[in-house]
């Protein structure tokens, strides 16, 4: 149990774009509406899943939509924290607990602006330890745990409570509903009870995020490499160095969807990458080989700074570094991969992990 | 108060298909669906606006989508009892009656499966006097009456509770999940008190729907023309007869837009009649002028039976009279034609009222 700051969300949405591999939202809109919620609601507690009771019913809230539109439409905040109380309302039960559905620039620093305004703790923990592009796509779907019902609304007052046949059907009807709320809409799903949540989630990616973005400052502040400390903490490995030649990108069913092709520099001279992504970054190509795919993370970081760069702010230009990071050791199982592996993406690939160097990932 | 029993549904289906101007589905789906439901669960009682106390819960029920869809479709029955049921629990009131929300061959009916499975009556009513292809085209808007709560729900047992902030948000939300879960949708909401149905409904479709069918029927048997029994009942009036010559109808967001060109016989030698239709007909040109419009009635019967011919069975040869009848008067004012008016619709043209032929429908 921690007290979560102001001056925390910084290094918070910096972290979580890392483990954002491309989506999760933009960090900087993140950064700034959970802060404006915390300086009038005060600061947070993070819990850990080991503090709570069986029964504790504990709420994931985030951002839904293409995060280019994210970035367009600046939500007010409240709208989320309408989104978690009509749930709460439904249930006839209070929160214990809200947390983040996915690790991201804006989708772990959303959850903040409803624990502060609601005065809940966060849970230190999320349901995939990265970001994935579709509602389904969480460790809760893999315990049986229903993401209805689900409480969703745009920033007009439109609300709705879904109920839903799978956790699929969600995804579809929710993603619908966003495109015609706008392009963006907040949700609150999979209701759990802690027992559920100590079992589903992925623990303290809220605390990696924080340690992660601080790692990122600290290296920058000290003229070090920040990029080595990503590797450091997250237990990843560089993929490729260059300047990137090529983007394409359009906004397509509710996603953004493209992919980038970045021209080798130093080491990787004469040699190309391509990423393609949908949201997120789902598969790194180099000379046409696959380097790493989904689940592991694959994110792309300026080559001065490590700062992340999402899917909707890659440019022509851009020096980077492509990096992998091996994912939560709960998606590298044939059900998982069932749910989030490459060929649920359209690839004809087998996923092939990225060593783990020595983190606790084993299956 | 009257009962009304099995027998009833063919008389009710066919009456209605003549004020569903096209649309409001299609006749024979609603009949079996609405007979089968009543042959199970028993005769309905049919009551009036004026029966109802000032407090009394009433709930419209219909099934939402392109009559396109609803034809390959055929609804199982309990869906619709579901979204009913679903709205009663989310408002925590006991329902008094069930009515239509717009007179049509399947919409008159759907209404009569939940009255007969739940054991309630049936309003003598609905919101429109007719069918309009959208949500929020209800005279319950013209009295401020929200479309929300509303509940959705589809085959598959996915259902949704929406509130909207305004009745063409319900609609625009709705219309996009109705496509969604494979082009239809069964619905209840514009849940609304006994002094509201008093003050917004159109009184007395639904036994003017079975008197309507009756007519014809009677006529048929009589050897009597089926379609002068229609006008008579209907105070409306021959707009044209000919033989459908080019139909062009295709299925767009989540509607059967097209238009049929007819080629006169008879009097009518030498003219062509081009009807537009949005599920609904909208407006009737004779020869490249406008001889009826939205709001105003416009239906196509079959020339010797007096069967109305939805927007859906459109088909090269047939042959065909054209009546138009006049709207209620709820639709004559100012407010209702910047509702339901041809300029709605696209057309760039005012609303020329149908005489009412002594009807009472003054404005």
């Amino acid at each position: 149990m921690r007290r979560v700051t102001v001056h925390d969300m910084d290094d918070l949405a910096l972290g979580a774009a890392v483990l954002g591999t491309g989506g999760g939202g933009d960090p900087h809109i993140g950064k700034l509406t959970a802060a404006e919620a915390m300086r009038r609601h005060g600061d947070v507690t993070l819990i850990d899943v080991g503090d709570l009771a069986d029964d504790d019913l504990i709420v994931p809230a985030a951002m839904m939509g293409a995060p280019t539109v994210m970035v367009e439409k600046l939500p007010r905040g409240d709208e989320i924290v309408r989104a978690v109380e009509s749930l709460q309302e439904y249930l006839g039960q209070p929160i214990r607990a809200v947390t983040p559905i996915e690790a991201g620039g804006l989708n772990s620093t959303t959850p903040f602006i409803v624990a502060s305004h609601l005065g809940l703790p966060l849970l230190d923990a999320d349901g995939m330890g990265r970001a994935f592009p579709e509602l389904q796509m969480v460790t809760m779907t893999l315990h049986g745990i229903a993401a209805t019902p689900m409480a969703i609304g745009d920033e007009k007052g439109n609300t709705a409570i879904l109920n839903t046949v799978d956790n699929a059907w969600a995804e579809r009807i929710a993603r619908t509903m966003t495109i015609q709320m706008g392009g963006v809409a907040m949700i609150a799903l999979y209701a759990m009870n802690g027992a559920q949540a100590r079992r589903a989630l992925v623990p303290g990616t809220v605390s990696l995020a924080i340690r992660l973005g601080g790692a990122i400052r600290g290296a920058r502040a000290r003229k070090a490499d920040p990029i080595a400390a990503v590797l450091d903490v997250t237990g990843g490995q560089r993929l490729f160095k260059g300047k990137i030649v090529d983007v394409s990108r359009r906004t397509e069913r509710g996603f953004a969807r493209g992919e980038a092709t970045i021209q080798g520099l130093d080491a990787d001279d004469g040699h190309a990458l391509v990423i393609q992504f949908q949201n997120e970054n789902l598969i790194a190509l180099k000379d046409g080989q696959v380097v790493a795919t989904v689940p592991d993370l694959i994110t792309v970081l300026d080559a001065e700074t490590g700062e992340p760069v999402t899917t909707e702010t890659l440019r022509y230009g851009f020096r980077v570094v492509v990096i992998g990071m091996p994912c939560a050791e709960a998606w590298r199982g044939p059900a998982a991969l069932a749910l989030v592996g490459p060929r649920v993406f359209g690839y004809d690939v087998d996923y092939s992990p990225l060593p783990t160097n020595g983190r606790a990932t084993a299956e």
